[in-house]
């Protein structure tokens, strides 16, 4: 009916290639000016600093973030839409030709996801021409630190349930459709037992859980009809919202159903006082096998006291403060150059100093077995310890069929029982040991004195 | 090469359907099997706080919802895979085929974007069968809570600037891939001038914006090589990125290229002290017109004081602080059934309340055209001032061509303006009035006693 249709922000495909920051295209097109296309750079991403109130992270968003960024492409009407910008328009046009169908033919090394890491150290290097490894800046940061920061979030809320259940309902509150997604996956790998996005499970086989809303309360004339119909089209499964309008009298209502429902779900209110009626409620009707769920805003320190308190909430809905990340919505995550045609590369920018040549971490265990301290060397050095860094990419291509998202989330759950007893209480501060080699430092040292 | 190929996290084409929690399906089954499948539902979205620290918010992200949601199918492969989930495995399989070929056919009220709205203020309302009313909630407001918190974050820093432009550079980090076009888009509707994200110029029409990365200057072996090498390709167009090795010793170089560059950045350090030394430098190096952008972690409170300071800075690169809405990153909008079949809906779940009736916001404006307060009205109640909530979608279909995101740009500009002085200030409290009318009042005393 329109002239102007309404437009989606969800990139097609194709679209891809333009998802990145203007100044790398015009630095690749400088390149290529310049003859400097087939430098082979070494790109490094790190984090810079922990966010307040981590002591450590979860690397996670990688299978996504190499899937898409070998996807990319600039296709000839996107380099002919390019020609009509301003910053082009006075560019011999045969240069920006030379982007036509250009991709990502290098190499990326990578820690596995579901890998604890810290502050300081690699956690993937691009190897590639220059301008290829520029173009994928923008999007290897953006599909990487929002997926950290979740899985990292995610792993403390794990901690602090201690054992019992989290469940990830937080799409509607993310940034944006695609973070539900994002996040969904992110918090499965972390630990959560769930999700109620739908896609998320469809997409990545992530178990769903889902509740009722209020509205299916409100959309019938009487609560306790309203429970009633619930039980009845979903019998022994269903878990119902009971805090409408009255918490105590829907937990009676509830108690009352037949057969037995599997659960109810707390949403508001003092979640620790109304449990606890709510337990004793159900048990004086025979209903001890009913389960209480609860959510409401809840974060780590929240479900750690009613944890500590003996709470008896069985499992926890979580959701805007794990999807955004509430406490610490950012992360330092950057993309630096660190070696040119085997050149050490480094900046000075006051608080941003960055460490030269491409490098390997390497993760020393106690004889428990315990996480003693990392190493980040150059990669031709020999360190003892286990390389975190592998191949994930070659000319382009994957070199290995991606780690189901089971696996991911066990590699996960060992490196969190691997790492220091302490660093996982809520309040560490991070004292993990991450050094350079003698051999970095004085590589940055001479390269600054130079 | 790989039996498990990677997965992208963008849904595709059909996809949009399941972006939605499991309970809203289980709900809309649940309608369907108890005969409410034809009930008409009024179901309104609002924003029960502020965040802390924002005295107004500007709506954003209609758009592209609408566009989204619009777009939502269950396809016969969703319905057979949703026919396999324990939630639905005990089912009559003849009632989830009903949602087959499901698709939102109701109507939708809303605010304009660019709107400024405040909290108790009905900004969407969907008037659709239940089911089809359910389903879309968590796509709604996972689409409608990021750009309105990006927008009113954005408005902030416009304010801050005080008419100097403000460049968007956040993509990188986005909660996600999407997260910065949709920034990019509520960044610019709310005053910034253009954005780095290419994708977002492509789609939207955004003015792009760049200048150059450390990675450029640390490809040369020298750095005056590296500015005039990009000055060469970009003459007069250029702005270098003066913060890699020394700052001062930068602009000398950047100062000594002829003909004159464009700009200069600053990326790091203390901004005021380095433009001011910069300013000096060029204006003594004949390069009064060479402009000075200032990037680095900027917020609001940052830009005011830098202009207050009346440092020499030209325009401000914005990204992390813009894109998370690091202060403030998560929303409290909900989407609450109020009305079905004509009668009215209310919860009163502990700090939940909601009230009943499908209502229209009246602004009025004092002599000075300033906004002087807003009513919350029945729809069927008369009342003074201008409506905020117009017809977009009726029938399942938009009623109207979309604004240009140019004219929406205009209308936030004059919202802005016609805004309480006061209420601008960065430090500002809401006390702007937003009052229910004597009728919802009473309507909602009498559910409460009822």
């Amino acid at each position: 009916m329109s002239r102007r249709e309404p437009v989606s922000l969800w990139p097609g495909e194709g679209d891809l290639g333009l998802m990145t920051d203007l100044y790398q295209l015009t630095m690749m097109v400088g390149y290529l000016k310049s003859g400097m296309a087939e430098r082979r750079a070494e790109f490094e991403i790190f984090v810079r600093r922990l966010p307040r109130d981590r002591a450590y992270l979860v690397f996670s968003g990688l299978e996504q973030a190499l899937a898409d960024v070998l996807s990319m492409r600039l296709s000839a009407d996107r380099i002919e839409w390019l020609r009509g910008l301003p910053a082009f328009s006075r560019l011999d046009p045969a240069i920006l030709g030379q982007l036509a169908d250009f991709r990502f033919e290098g190499a990326i090394w990578a820690v596995p996801e579901g890998t604890v890491v810290f502050p300081g150290e690699t956690l993937v290097r691009v190897s590639a021409p220059l301008p290829q490894a520029q173009w994928v800046e923008t999007y290897l940061l953006a599909a990487l630190g929002y997926p950290t920061l979740v899985a990292s979030k995610a792993a403390r809320m794990a901690v602090a349930a201690a054992g019992r259940p989290l469940y990830e309902f937080g799409a509607r509150r993310g940034h944006g459709p695609q973070a539900g997604l994002l996040a969904a996956r992110s918090a499965f790998l972390a630990g959560f037992a769930g999700t109620s996005l739908v896609e998320a499970g469809r997409r990545l086989g992530i178990p769903l859980v889902g509740t009722m809303g209020h509205s299916w309360v409100q959309a019938f004339d009487r609560e306790d009809q309203a429970f009633a119909a619930y039980a009845d089209i979903y019998p022994g499964r269903a878990t119902l919202l009971v805090d409408t309008y009255d918490v105590l009298e829907g937990v009676r209502k509830a108690a009352a159903i037949e057969p037995a429902i599997a659960a109810i779900r707390i949403d508001s209110g003092e979640l620790d006082l109304q449990s606890r009626a709510a337990r004793d409620l159900l048990d004086r009707h025979d209903r001890a096998g009913v389960k209480i769920l609860c959510s409401g805003d809840l974060d780590e320190t929240k479900i750690a006291r009613l944890v500590a308190a003996g709470a008896p909430i069985d499992g926890f809905g979580v959701g805007v403060e794990l999807v955004t990340s509430r406490d610490a919505p950012a992360l330092s995550m950057v993309y630096k150059l660190v070696e040119l045609e085997g050149q050490g590369k480094f900046k000075l920018s006051p608080g941003k100093r960055t460490y030269p040549m491409a490098k390997q971490v390497y993760r020393r265990r106690d004889h428990d077995g315990k996480f003693a301290g990392d190493l980040v060397a150059r990669l031709d050095e020999k360190a003892e310890g286990e390389p975190l860094l592998e191949l994930v990419v070659q000319g382009g291509r994957p070199v290995r069929e991606p780690p189901s998202l089971a696996l991911v989330r066990e590699r996960c759950r060992d490196q969190l029982e691997a790492l220091p007893d302490h660093l996982l209480a809520l309040d560490a501060r991070c004292d993990y040991p991450v050094v350079y080699s003698d051999q970095l430092e004085a590589d940055a040292r001479r390269l600054m004195e130079g």
